[in-house]
């Protein structure tokens, strides 16, 4: 019972946060206490493996008590994880208008403006006044909770402009809701991206944006505080993403389902490793009669790999955050090629000291470091602006790949630098 | 006039981001042109590196009247970026009311609660009914934009609860507004961190939170449109930080002053690079005399890094979300030291196979490739736990040095336990 009190204390996203904490057994014993009237929330704040273990064991009719409380476009994120059998059962429990917003709203891809869109809005035909707008809203049981925008349409039900709710407050009463509508805020098509969505909210400041379909039809809204999540997701999955993990994967995942997801991106840097390796291996009768390459070689891959990767990273979130453009990218290649020649001979002059005092080498191999590493930096510069344009043209995420390609360019750049400047100039 | 026309069909976002993508020169010239209207809300978006250099060229009274129309939480924002003196002054342009406002939200941290907060609210004292309510409303020439909850105090202007706004519309007008007033959403102090009121919206799904001081009194709002911000904000600096970047620089700024910046990024590196390369050093004369060591030890290393970080993301990121805290830290560690042994153990036997074959090493040499990888890949899953739990007790953003102390650990690690174990075994 302390339990069970303790969970009702807490909100759908704490319990959500507690059983992908949990490990898969006492989970689902946690389940089985949270209230129903929590369930649909908590299922919505899970991330998609957890959601769909726990779903997998509810029959039709706890689906239907669980979700019955959701918002719609919330309801139609999770049914587009279930089989379509159970999908159309619980559509069937609703109303008939409900289900009509719904399957508008199923009928786009969850991570595009439609799949963010709630259809619980409030729109009026053109030609009311204030006063009998109010008239209207005061007949109504209950207004959408956090309701900022009326938007109004007409006959076709096609979007024609929005009227802020607080200046019914101050405007006369007898004046026409056209002349104090906004029209100027475009509605956004259901087809496009979460991204534009996202960059629209940012662009102009927005807490609310009406949504349309091809033939200009007013779906419904999207509000800020669900482009909050499409933000979280955006730069979780970019983070994620640059270490070959999923973030909609459960944590405490079985440890075969884990091991096998992980090993797909350890199998691709094997290839890359046994690349670098056999670079290395042209050069092992150099090392068999100068050793001490063996030890400083990995200063020089590993400098290069930095550098790349702080020009990787600028460029990558640069262009997410649309600072960076094929307009501007000349610029800042030519701008990073000169931070990396500054700070390729700054560090390359101390690496050659070093290597000389510490290691006790010559001073040529001392100044071959220090050129194959200026070398290598310079590259990787190159590369950094290079590899996400690239990939972006290709149709690749550069959070994915731009690393792993960043990394054996500068491994294999650095050892064959330095390596063959040593057998050139040495031998 | 091209120019022009175009820009100001721009939004201040849009400018904002067209500035940083330009070179200084180019930035200052179209500075020139924005319209007056628009400069505070441009200023606002940049980042701060672009922002402070665009002030440092205006004098006060341009400052002024730029500012005059942001909102009094960004005016904040920007002022705290100015010398004092000029500070007072654009201060003594406001009026009166403003000045204590601004002056309320300015004694706190940009990046708290205090920082974020809108003092422009609409705040009533207990004992009114709905119908007074509106009349009182109704009295004034404009209600906030985006205004979703009238907040109730009492005389000591501390805060008692919050009223719906859409409320008013279908509740009936006689009842008292202490029957309609939530008081269940606390509060926030304003001493509280980004985290805080991120975690706080994100778990109760709000669109506003009140914000008091030390002693309960409303100090204003906040709402999720500056949530919005505040998460941007904490994504990409954590992004940046993994590379030792900052993402409040200009990515255009002098190529001294990024060298400089970035410079200290290496010049760590270079540190852990000279200790990885003694360690290699220790294992000289084993190296010439088996000289295919020196072609396979990067491959024993790199496998450890990917798999290292893997853990360390996950774990970061676990931690920032509120998924993994100290009490599931334990599991969470058996659970990647299990993943670390299935996924070691079976690249282990790829890694061993290949090695002998496409080097034509003999197979002692390839099981102890196997060998010290799995155990590298091993002691990194413990790292990758350990690690930021170790640099967030000691007050040190995991996201910063976390990178850093991996790839360190890794390399030392593998290249240690590769040569070593081939000192020990075939010397």
């Amino acid at each position: 019972m302390g339990i069970r009190s303790k969970l009702s204390s807490l909100s759908p996203f704490e319990i959500a946060r507690l059983l992908e904490a949990m490990e898969p057994r006492n989970r689902e014993i946690l389940w089985r206490m949270v209230e129903q009237e929590d369930e649909g929330e908590v299922l919505k704040e899970l991330v998609e493996d957890v959601r769909q273990k726990l779903i997998d064991q509810m029959d039709t009719n706890q689906i239907i008590a669980a979700t019955q409380d959701l918002e719609l476009d919330d309801l139609a994120d999770i049914l587009n994880d279930l089989p379509d059998q159970i999908t159309d059962e619980v559509i069937r429990a609703l109303d008939r208008q409900d289900q009509i917003r719904l399957e508008s709203v199923m009928s786009y891809d969850e991570d595009s403006a439609g799949g963010l869109t709630n259809p619980n809005i409030l729109s009026i035909r053109r030609g009311l006044n204030i006063k009998s707008l109010i008239r209207y809203l005061r007949s109504l049981e209950k207004l959408p909770e956090n309701t900022n925008y009326i938007y109004v349409i007409n006959r076709n039900n096609e979007y024609i402009g929005s009227v802020k709710l607080v200046d019914l407050f101050t405007e006369d009463s007898e004046i026409q809701i056209e002349q104090i509508m906004d029209s100027q805020v475009a509605p956004i098509s259901a087809s496009s991206s979460a991204e534009q969505v996202i960059l629209t909210f940012q662009n102009l400041d927005l807490i609310s944006l009406p949504v349309v379909d091809k033939k200009n039809r007013l779906l419904g809204e999207i509000t800020v505080d669900d482009v909050v999540d499409a933000i979280q997701d955006q730069a979780n999955s970019e983070i994620f993403n640059m270490a070959g993990l999923d973030d909609e994967d459960d944590i405490f995942a079985p440890i075969f389902v884990s091991s096998r997801r992980r090993a797909i991106w350890l199998g691709a840097n094997l290839f890359t490793a046994f690349l670098v390796a056999s670079a290395v291996s042209l050069f092992q009768s150099t090392i068999d009669q100068i050793v001490i390459l063996a030890v400083l070689m990995p200063i020089v891959a590993s400098m290069g790999g930095v550098a790349g990767n702080q020009t990787l990273i600028l460029v990558i979130r640069g262009i997410a955050m649309g600072r960076i453009q094929s307009s501007n990218a000349i610029r800042l290649l030519s701008k990073e090629m000169m931070v990396a020649l500054v700070n390729g001979t700054f560090w390359a002059i101390i690496v050659s000291i070093f290597a000389v005092i510490l290691f006790q080498t010559s001073w040529e191999i001392g100044i071959i470091v220090g050129i194959s590493m200026l070398l290598n930096i310079f590259t990787s510069a190159i590369a950094g602006v290079s590899i996400p344009f690239l990939l972006k043209k290709i149709g690749i995420d550069p959070a994915l790949a731009s690393g792993v390609m960043m990394t054996t360019l500068t491994d294999v750049l650095g050892f064959v630098a330095f390596l063959g400047l040593a057998t050139l100039l040495l031998l």
